[in-house]
C-alpha cells in the first residue's frame, strides 16, 4: 500500500479529517508502523492525491488530516479486452491491470474459456473493486478502471467492438500471426488477449473482420498474468 | 503446458521412446485429451524441441515416439537481479522469469527483505526447478535459467556484481531516479529490481558505485510480479 485510498465515507468533521479502521488501519500499524505526526501518502477515490498527517492512532482507529494537492498519474489510453482468465488468476489480473493504469478492461467469453469461470465469485462488483483498489494503492493511483463483462463473444465483436476500436490501434495478440507486435503506440490502443490455448480460428476471423490486426509477440507463449504487463509495456 | 518437457530418465528402449506418468500424464489426459496417434509438442531439458507421437495411453502411462528437430527459442541476454520477493510471490516469479527466457536470475538480500523470506521452502533446489520447469512448459522452451542465491548484499555488490555487469547495460530500477528507463537495449542487460518499499539510499549508492545506472519507469510503483515482465518487455 504505497498510497492509502480514501472514500467519501471516511471523512468526519468536514473536508479534511478522515477516520480509518479495518484493513487500512492494520496496514498503517503493521507495515508503515506510523506514529502521530507522521505524513502518509493518501488519495481520494477518483480524485486527487496528497498527504495525510496522523493526528491520532491506536488499535481502534487512525485519524488523519488530509491535504489533497496533485492529480493522480494519467491513465493509459488503452482498452484491454481479455478472454476471461481462470478464477485462480483473475484477482491478480485485476490488481495488475489496475496498477498499470489501464483505462478500460473488458472481460470477454471465448471458445476456450470454461463456462464455469463465469460463475466465479471474484466477478462480483464488490470482489472486483477490492482487487482494483489494491492495484491503485500499489501504483499510487486513485482512478478505477472501467470494467465491462461480456459473456457473449459474437454480439460483442459484431455490435460493440467496432465502436470501441474507432480511433484506436486495434490489436489482437495471436501467436500464429505473421505481423509483429508494435514496439510503441502513437495513439490509443485496443488490445485483445485470448484465453489459455488461444482464440480458435473462427474467433480470429471475427476479430479481424471487425477491424483488428492479429500480431505476434515472439515465439514464447506467455501466461495471461505475464502477457498483460509485457504487452502493455511494449506499447506505452 | 504448451510443451511437454522431457528428461533423460523418461527414455526407454533407446533414444526415441519415452514413458511418462504422474503430472505430465494427467495433463495429457485431462487437458490435451490426446489419443493414440496424436502428435504433441515436446522438448528435451536443455536440448531440442520436437514432436511426440502417442503410441499408447492409459491411466498408468503415456508412451510416445519422439522426434527432436529444432532449437528452443533463444534466451534473453539478461541477468535479472531481484531483491528476494515474499514467499507467496516467489513461485510465480520463478515461472514468469523462466517463461520470459531470462538467462540468469540472482536473488539478492536487501535491507527491506524480511529475514524470514530466506527460510522459505520454495528456495530449495527442487522447489525452484519445479516452478522453472512450469515456466518452460508454458513458453515452449527447454533451457533452464541459471539461478544464484545471494543472501548477503554487500559482498555480492562489491565482489561479484562488477564482473556480472561487464559488457552489459547495468540498470537498477529505482522510482526516485531522474534518468528514464530505456525503451530498447542494444546489448546484454543486467537489471536490478528492489524489494517492496524499494532499496534504501545506502543500497542505491552501493549499486551505482559498482557501476549501475539508476533509472525510473514512470510514476507508478509496480509489484515485483508486474514489474518483471513490464521492464523486461521494454528492453527486448
Amino acid at each position: 500500500m504505497n498510497l492509502i485510498l480514501l472514500f467519501n465515507e471516511d471523512f468526519i468533521e468536514g473536508a479534511s479529517r478522515v477516520k480509518l479502521a479495518g484493513r487500512r488501519l492494520k496496514h498503517v500499524l503493521d507495515v508503515h508502523r506510523a506514529a502521530v505526526g507522521d505524513e502518509l501518502c493518501v488519495g481520494l477515490l477518483n480524485d486527487m492525491i496528497g498527504v495525510g498527517k496522523v493526528v491520532s492512532l491506536n488499535e481502534e482507529a487512525l485519524d488523519m488530516d488530509i491535504r489533497l494537492e496533485r492529480q493522480p498519474p494519467p491513465k493509459l489510453p488503452l482498452t484491454l479486452v481479455l478472454a476471461l482468465p481462470r478464477p485462480k488468476v483473475i484477482r491478480r489480473v485485476f490488481r495488475s491491470v489496475s496498477s498499470l493504469g489501464v483505462k478500460r478492461l473488458i472481460l470477454l467469453n471465448a471458445s476456450r474459456v470454461e463456462k464455469s469461470y463465469w460463475q466465479s465469485p471474484f466477478l462480483s462488483a464488490e470482489a472486483m473493486q477490492e482487487q482494483l483498489v489494491l492495484g491503485l494503492e500499489q501504483a499510487k493511483d486513485t482512478v478505477l478502471p472501467e470494467v465491462l463483462i461480456r459473456p457473449l463473444f459474437k454480439p460483442f465483436v459484431e455490435d460493440e467492438l467496432p465502436d470501441f476500436i474507432k480511433g484506436t490501434l486495434p490489436l489482437v495478440a495471436h501467436p500464429g500471426a505473421s505481423e509483429e507486435f508494435p514496439r510503441k503506440a502513437d495513439k490509443p490502443v485496443t488490445l485483445i488477449i485470448g484465453p489459455e490455448g488461444g482464440f480458435i480460428p473462427y474467433e480470429i476471423e471475427k476479430l479481424t473482420a471487425a477491424g483488428c490486426r492479429a500480431v505476434h509477440a515472439g515465439e514464447r507463449i506467455l501466461s495471461v498474468e505475464t502477457a498483460v504487463p509485457a504487452l502493455i509495456a511494449r506499447l506505452f
